[in-house]
C-alpha cells in the first residue's frame, strides 16, 4: 500500500484521499494546506493522518497530489520536485495544463510529474464538500504522458482505474482548448447570468419568486470559487477568449434576430440546439455504465 | 368530484391530469391534442379517460386547462369561452401572458378565463414526460387575478393548492418581465452554449470527451421543444430582448476584461456572481419545506 501525500485538502484532492483510503490502495495520508482552518478540518473528518511539510511529504510519500489553484500550482509543483524521492511520483489535478506544462520544462525530475484533470469539479469547495465516489464514471485526461517515466505513469493510470474512471490521453494544448469550450465558458456563462438577473433584483425585488428548476440549473456553477476560477482564467486566457468571443456572437446575432421579430431564425438555432441530446445522453449512458471501484487490497 | 378538460395532453397538462386524478379531485378526463400520436399516448398511460371535441369538452366539464404552445392558445382560448357552461372555467398555463391577457379583452366570458403560470417546466416534453409530483414546493402564478369571478379564481386556487404549490399573485407585465430573465433568458444562454460547442466540434471532434457535470447542467435546457419556445419569444419579445441585452453587455465587458487581463476585475465579478447562493438555497429550502398533496375526498 502507498503513502500519499495531499498538498490542498479541498473538494478533489481530499475525496481522492476519501477513495483511496478506503479501497485499501493507501495506508497513511499525509495532508498539507495553506488554510490552516481547511488543515484542521480534513484530519477531523479523517481525510488525512498527519499535518506534513512539504519537504517531509516529498521525501516520504510514493504519490504527492497537488489540489490546489493553479497559480500556486506554478510555484509548488517546482518546491515538490525538488525534494522528491527518487521512486516517488508527482501529480497535478488543475483545470490547465499548459501554463504548468511550460514552467517545469528546466527540471531534471519533469517525468515525475504526470499532468492530469479529473473532470470531476463541482461548484462547492473545501475538506467538507470531499466525498468518495466523485470520480466513479468521470473522465481522468492525462496530458503529455510520452514525456513521463513508466513507473510515474503506470502508478497515475493505475490509480484513477481504481476510482473508477475513464482515461483519456491527450496534449496539453488541446486540453486547454478543450476544457475553455466545455466547462470553462459554462462557468462564465453562469456566473453572468447570476449576475444579470442580481442587478435586475434591484429594481424587481420579487424576481427571483419565479426562479425555478431550469434557472437553478443554469446559474448553478454561479456559487463556484473565485479564488479557484480567476487563476484558471489567467492560465487559460486565449481559448477561453476565443471561446466567450464565438458564443458572445452567437448571442448577438441572436438577439438582432430577435429584435427583428425573426422567429423562423430563433427556431432554427434552437432545433440545431437540440442535438446537444445526443452528447448528453452519451454523458449518461457513460455514467450509468461505470463500474463501482472495488478494493485492491485486504 | 370535477369533471376535467385538458387540451394538450403533454408534459404541464398531463401531469396536472394524473396529480388531480390521483388526490380524487377529478373523477373524468376529457381530453384533446392536435398531434393524434400524443392522444393515443395520453389514453394509453392513463392521463385522459375519453377523446372529445373543443364543445364538447367546453360545455361539459366544470375546469379546462389549456396546456399548448402560447401561439396556438391566443386562439384557442376565444373558441374555448364560446362553448364554456355558465359555470365552468378556463385556464391557461403557458409562459407569457400579456398578449394572452389582450387577446380575450373583448370576450363576454373573459373573467372565467384565470391567467396562471406553473413554474414548474423541465426540457421533456409529451405525455410520456408527464408525472406525478411535478408540480410539489414549486409557484404557481396567477395574473390579473382581480379581473376573474369568484368562483373561478377560487377553483383555481384550491387546485394548485391541492398540488401542492404556492400562489403569486402579480400582473400579466410583471410576470412577462420577470419570466424573461428567471426563466427565457436561461434557455436562450443555454441553447447557444450549446450551438457554441456544437459548431466547435466540427473541427474538434473530440470535444465533447472531456464534458462532464458542469456542462451539462448548463446545457441542459438546450434539449427543450423550439416548437414551444419560438412563440414564447414571440410574445415576450420585448422583455426577453431586455433581458438578453443586459446579459451581453455583461458577457462583452467580462470578454474585454479577459483579453486585456484585468485578472482582478474578473474575480470581483465572480463574487458578485457568488450572491446567487443566497437565491438558490431559498428555492432548495421552499422545495424542501412543501407539503405533500393530500387526497380531497374518498
Amino acid at each position: 500500500m502507498m503513502k500519499l501525500g495531499i498538498i490542498g485538502t479541498g473538494l478533489i484532492g481530499g475525496s481522492i484521499a476519501l477513495d483511496l483510503r478506503n479501497l485499501n490502495v493507501t495506508s497513511r495520508v499525509l495532508g498539507m494546506d495553506q488554510n490552516s482552518e481547511n488543515l484542521k478540518d480534513a484530519l477531523t473528518l479523517g481525510i488525512i493522518d498527519e499535518i506534513a511539510d512539504l519537504k517531509t511529504m516529498c521525501e516520504q510519500c510514493d504519490l504527492v497530489i497537488v489540489a490546489i489553484p493553479v497559480s500556486a500550482s506554478l510555484e509548488i509543483l517546482k518546491l515538490c520536485l525538488d525534494d522528491l524521492s527518487p521512486t516517488g511520483t508527482l501529480m497535478d489535478v488543475g483545470s490547465t495544463k499548459g501554463k504548468i506544462w511550460e514552467s517545469i520544462q528546466g527540471h531534471p525530475r519533469r517525468k515525475s510529474l504526470v499532468l492530469t484533470h479529473p473532470m470531476a469539479g463541482t461548484e462547492y469547495s473545501g475538506p467538507s464538500a470531499a466525498h468518495r465516489g466523485l470520480f466513479l464514471g468521470k473522465a481522468a485526461v492525462i496530458c503529455n504522458e510520452q514525456e513521463n517515466e513508466e513507473n510515474s505513469l503506470s502508478k497515475i493510470r493505475f490509480m484513477y482505474e481504481t476510482l473508477g474512471m475513464r482515461l483519456i490521453s491527450m496534449n496539453a494544448n488541446d486540453h486547454d482548448l478543450h476544457v475553455a469550450y466545455v466547462s470553462h465558458l459554462s462557468h462564465i456563462s453562469s456566473f453572468l447570468l447570476a449576475n444579470t438577473v442580481l442587478a435586475k433584483e434591484r429594481d424587481e425585488k420579487k424576481i427571483f419568486d419565479l426562479a425555478s428548476g431550469g434557472f437553478e440549473s443554469t446559474v448553478r456553477l454561479a456559487k463556484s470559487s473565485p479564488e479557484m476560477w480567476a487563476p484558471i482564467f489567467e492560465q487559460n486566457q486565449v481559448p477561453i477568449t476565443r471561446a466567450l468571443g464565438d458564443y458572445i456572437e452567437l448571442l448577438k446575432e441572436f438577439h438582432t434576430q430577435l429584435s427583428k421579430g425573426n422567429f423562423d431564425y430563433l427556431k432554427n438555432k434552437m432545433q440545431q440546439a437540440n442535438e446537444i441530446r445526443r452528447v448528453l445522453s452519451q454523458i449518461q449512458m457513460t455514467k450509468a455504465s461505470a463500474t463501482p471501484p472495488r478494493e485492491v487490497r485486504k
